[in-house]
């Protein structure tokens, strides 16, 4: 195994620590338990915003960190969901008094703890409400996952109730707009290689000099299909006709019952892509892709969007959420309206993500 | 060879016009000769910023053009110059009236064509001048350059000089800056694995399981040194030292002389880096890199900066300056003073930088 690493089992740990001092501006980092919180926090009276999972997926979550984004990222070991005491310091540390949102991705361990930790922080009186992001149309139920994976659409999730949160809204008003998010996101990804885990050494899983594997997860859960070699214009068709094609999803969530104080069950249901919809592209590589290819996916990608009637109002490509070291990327479509665009637009500071200017 | 492109002979154009369709905010993009520009261009009465270089290196410096940074680009075939026709063309799009900076990494093709593009505009009565830069310190003398090669300063440079001409420094203050940033800019890179050019189908170069190559160049020249692997703080630390001991280089590069209308010949001498100094630290990654590992490289840089007495006041991690999909990182410390720090901070809109806004 080659890597940028010292020994395996400090990976995570020596990775946050350049973050902490690449970034004292912007960010800091706790250690037992682990989380990365936004320096000025708690913001007084702003709805926070945590997420968290598996490291190996950078620059997700802890890169998102700051204004306009997250408040705090809680980074498992690589692969591995954090647990419920990181996320519960997290939330007692950024807790402003208007509420915490955790961004859930839908993997069994990460939904379990979030949960636990949901129900701790309620226990020492922080309000919390919780959403899941499930919108990997690859495959339903999974190594690790029960129904679909929450993958690129998360990254978008935390820049739009990010700039919410930093806006004004309300806990619920956020958690809504999370909500909706989650359901007008779909995404699908692919493997060129596989990523080799620091503590592991080797691959953890083979693909050899002439396959792919299409609707890979992003800890190389198995996909659809694994197959020959393609072109990227017919990589990229198959991916984005397998997201636009998907219609109509429904899906029992968890979700906390502010009302009635319990967790209930909520039936949801994806609306459909149509003709004349708005949406946000999102070319995403998965750590180890240049990103010249990305532009050659987003190329093929703008085309078949416009041959389907709809209309890419934003765009993102770039490696945001990743495997490690894998090659191949994913494709998000986002149906928006126009709250969501000027979300999108709002400026951002970050570790890993900025644009626009804060009024001081 | 498991890449997301098309043929390999159209890599360049359809990831151009990847980019086109995906910043048609920013930018546009002529092909026949090839160019990528401000959309907004020619910017009256504002020096204008071109560089330009073989692909395989992006975002650089195509993923550069937009307001704050480049005016134009001019991207080669993969790790192959462009030509004087690309360089002259870009010249005539985007001169305001104020004059153009080309800005030229140090490898003799690119030398001896932006030398050209520069006789050939001034014979159109374009005002171009053209400087050089030559910061990696691994080897003097190498496969296609004479000296030392161009490599991270030239980044931090576009950057700088980009600012510097949107705030409306004239012709000769942007090419001063620019010489300035070079010789006070040095960097230093490894590779932990090969690249695959499209058209070749193969890696360029192969390194065993356990090997890394020291002092790599962009393009896999070789480097100082090939080694057995070793952990990220002892290759930090070889990159580092070799980059502060470097000193007091002293090199002749060809100028054009406004006032005797010729090329010159300008001897050049790197200002030493000293304790006390305030240091711009840079750890790129060359494409393949997860950014998790950039950041222990750089908690370890920070370490070793801090101990020489650098005070590091401004940094930059990601993939700016990469070699397609290859596996490592570099290290480039610029000493700045305030006015480059000022700069630095000045606000940027490109596809892959962007901070800070404008005054609409």
């Amino acid at each position: 195994m080659k890597k940028l690493i010292n020994q395996p089992l400090d990976f995570v740990r020596e990775s946050l620590e350049g973050m902490a001092v690449a970034h004292s501006d912007l960010i800091k980092v706790n250690f037992e338990p682990t989380f990365v919180y936004r320096g000025d926090a708690p913001v007084k009276n702003k709805v926070a915003i945590i997420s968290g999972g598996g490291s190996g997926h950078e620059p997700m979550h802890a890169g998102f960190v700051g204004i306009g984004m997250l408040d705090a990222a809680c980074p498992g070991e690589v692969f591995t969901s954090p647990t419920p005491d990181q996320m519960l310091a997290a939330a007692k540390q950024v807790d402003g008094g208007a509420g915490i949102l955790y961004i859930v991705k839908n993997y069994s361990g990460d939904v379990m703890n979030f949960e636990m930790a949901t129900e701790l922080a309620r226990s020492e009186g922080v309000q919390v409400l919780s959403i899941l992001i499930d919108d990997d149309v690859a495959v339903k139920d999974s190594l690790y996952t029960q129904g679909r994976r929450g993958v690129g659409t998360t990254v978008l999730a935390e820049k739009i109730c990010g700039a919410a949160a930093q806006q004004g809204y309300n806990l619920r008003q956020v958690a809504d707009l999370c909500r909706k998010v989650n359901l007008n996101g779909r995404s699908m990804g692919m493997a060129l290689t596989s990523c080799t885990l620091p503590a592991k050494g080797s691959p953890s899983f083979v693909l050899s000099d002439t396959e792919v594997e299409m609707g890979i997860g992003i800890h190389g859960e198995p996909g659809r299909l694994r197959m020959q070699m393609k072109s990227a214009d017919e990589i990229t068709e198959m991916l984005a006709l397998s997201i636009i094609e998907d219609s109509g999803y429904t899906r029992t969530l968890r979700e906390w019952d502010e009302d009635k104080g319990e967790w209930v069950d909520v039936e949801l249901t994806d609306p459909p892509l149509q003709t004349g919809n708005k949406i946000l592209a999102f070319v995403n590589g998965m750590g180890g892709t240049p990103v010249s290819e990305l532009y050659i996916v987003y190329r093929k990608l703008a085309e078949i969007c416009k041959k389907q009637g709809l209309e890419i109002v934003r765009n993102l490509i770039g490696s945001y959420i990743t495997s490690l070291d894998m090659q191949g990327c994913s494709i998000t479509l986002l149906k928006v309206d126009d709250e969501m665009i000027r979300l999108w637009d709002a400026p951002v500071r970050t570790p890993s993500w900025s644009w626009g200017s804060f009024a001081t």
